[in-house]
């Protein structure tokens, strides 16, 4: 129910440094999402936040506002409900070897994922390079295949917070975009909404990603897990480092074959290593802490993780053929490497870089609804540490007749450096916040 | 002309405490003004500046593209052109009485002035309780009545710094009003396109008032001084106290009986001493401070401002027996005093409650447009720091057949207080800033 709401007020009690009920982030984020309170006068309340910041309590009311403004996926019917989120990275392909381990463990993953823009890549994305496969799947077959399954992926026909979607258009052209409590809230807002009553948080830290340090990372998780459990959920999050992209591939069909690796338990160690590690919180979470790391780790060696891998793909009308001879996906056919230009230690992957390169190779969208090119993507043939000999490859492009070829080389020799001495390499999981 | 402009890098750029070049500031306003840059980017950057402030060059700069955003009077061909600003009063006649001595003196007046709104009165208002006397001539009229009389009155028909208006639309409704740099480049921006060489400015200070303490009005009156040095105009203010209304009377005709008596030798001390410190402080700024005092004060003993007020009254098609024989103003005929409750000393009386009487007995407009009754008004027979009587009339009513009688009674009632000890009244003039 709306109150009567001056808005004026509203914006002022932030701007003096007050704080924020319920009922007024309520009436604020109703007003604004309805139509009724003008993008000026969010705008100028935003800034404010900005300055001022937001309560722990305040952020949790906004996001539940948020989360309130439009559709709630109801899953209160199924068992152990679990979500994951990632604050976006490159090359990473988590979510696509993570939900299915959660299955095989007993926890239930009924899910909406977004596709890629610009730099970033999405599993709906990733999922549709296996032939057949389908994002869409009616509200009935959704439930009962997450029900059946333990895993249904669908991608996002709600609509989930539209709160947020406002909210970010307007931050985004008002400098308001880079703000602890509005970020956490965004985040938070649509995983509310989706309904899970478990939550594993994956904040990627790094020169690459939107955090840049470990304290900021820290920050933004301490805000995430609290809002969720004033929501009264369960949730945790990892803090990861996001310098170098995860694992060695980059681009949609080259991450599924990947992570099908992965599940088969041969996958590169940093992957394997994070998925692990967010199963594990996603069990201690969802109150199941017992032998979690062993149970985890034994999904990938047992082969229940790729059987439920399997059995999602075919429920969803995708050729599970796909999964057991993952050599029958779609890659581009011609290659090209890029040597070192000269000895020493691979001292950085650029991740952002490798995002571009496999956007220019026609393997991303810059626009909402552009065709993509599942087949071509980047190859890390070397991973930071690693000492080179003047010639050797270090990257491998996957493309399709030199389409976008040139600029794609530009963009992965700027983002590769060549050091004399081996350099620090930071750990992979870099904090944990519960 | 517009630069190529990022309006997010801007608002970022004060966001973080910056400092705006000129040209960002000239491309802003006039992209605004153009209906380029959306509300909603401004209001954001609004709030940025309430929080950041802003340095003296930048808040000269603003002021300057507002002023270039319309109009601008061209006053070039006039000797010695002087304008005067006060921030808001109740009773507040003093153009009535200053215009006249100032060109008495040999200065020029050729302004624009506004008429009232809700309890604050205008000029335009009060001279037109004159029979006859027209707020509109041409641009050549105007000018040739400056150039012949010394003084010309106009309404606001030109289209100045239009940038003013819809940054205070915006500014209303998104809690960023109260704002110093943004107060005084709305103030100088319509002074500077108005296009006089000299500036005097009135800063009214009280609880009645925008500026609630001395520090905040020297504050304000350093930033106009500023801004107009920066724009190459002489510019001094003074700071006076508004707890009390001015002089005697509130309401249209009685404001210009009041003024005539002043102008005569026989005002009411506060009104005479304003007057004559305007003067002083216009004379100096202009550049003639030998005996400002002297001369300003003879202006109203030897009828030669009075003389002038005559001569302007006559050129706008008024009737100067008014002047002369002001008791034929149009006076309302109904009268109804306020006794005091008890014995002791008038403490306060509110300017606020004095100017809402006013609005409710006919004499002002809620809206812009509507007609006024000049007739009815506000006369208060003791001043604070008086000694009064129990049932001692304090205030008179002049009101038209009871019209809002009672609801302007009890505005007078509770807006003034009666205390057992003489309080301590602070002087007119609190300070002078140049």
């Amino acid at each position: 129910m709306t109150q009567s709401l001056h808005v004026p007020d509203l914006i002022q009690k932030k701007r003096d440094g007050g704080t924020h009920d319920a009922a007024e982030l309520q009436a604020l984020i109703q007003g604004y999402t309805a139509g009724q309170i003008p993008d000026y006068q969010v705008a100028a309340w935003l800034m404010a936040v900005y300055w001022r910041g937001m309560q722990p309590q305040e952020t949790a009311a906004l996001t539940q506002a948020m989360a309130d403004s439009g559709d709630r996926l109801d899953l209160s019917s199924l068992p152990h409900t679990v979500d994951k989120h990632s604050t976006g990275g490159v090359g990473d392909k988590t979510s696509l070897v993570l939900t299915p381990m959660l299955a095989a463990l007993g926890l239930t993953v009924a899910k909406m994922s977004g596709r890629g823009l610009a730099h970033t890549g999405g599993t709906i994305d990733k999922l549709e390079s296996i032939p057949g496969w389908n994002p869409e799947l009616s509200d009935e077959a959704f439930l009962r295949q997450a029900r059946e399954v333990g895993l249904a992926l669908v991608g996002q026909s709600r609509n989930l917070a539209p709160a947020d979607g406002l909210l970010y258009a307007l931050r985004d052209v008002t400098a308001t975009v880079d703000c602890l409590p509005l970020i956490a809230s965004s985040i938070m807002s649509k995983k509310l909404a989706s309904g899970a009553q478990t939550i594993v948080l994956d904040v990627k830290v790094g020169a690459g990603a939107f955090m840049r340090t470990v304290e900021a990372g820290r920050e933004l998780a301490r805000a995430m897990v609290q809002i969720g459990q004033h929501a009264g959920r369960n949730v945790r999050a990892i803090l990861t480092d996001m310098d170098t992209p995860l694992g060695h591939f980059a681009g949609n069909s080259l991450e599924v074959q990947e992570a099908i690796a992965t599940l088969q338990g041969r996958g590169p160690a940093d992957l394997h290593q994070l998925c692990v590690d967010l199963a594990v919180e996603a069990l201690t979470a969802a109150g199941f802490p017992e032998r979690a790391r062993e149970r985890a780790e034994a999904t990938l060696q047992d082969g229940s993780a790729l059987a439920k891998l399997r059995d999602f793909v075919a429920a969803q009308g995708g050729d599970p053929r796909s999964v057991d001879e993952p050599q029958r996906l779609d890659v581009a056919p011609d290659r090209s490497d890029l040597p070192a230009p000269a000895a020493g230690f691979l001292q950085a992957i650029d991740a952002l870089s490798v995002g571009r390169a496999v956007l220019v190779l026609g393997g991303g969208r810059e626009r909402k609804g552009e065709a993509i090119d599942h087949g071509v993507g980047v190859e890390l043939l070397v991973k930071p540490g690693e000492a080179v000999t003047a010639g050797q490859p270090l990257v491998r492009l996957y493309h399709r007749g030199g389409r976008g070829l040139e600029r794609a080389r530009a963009l992965l020799e700027a983002g590769l450096q060549i050091g004399e001495a081996a350099p620090a390499v930071p750990p992979l999981i870099l904090d944990r916040v519960q």
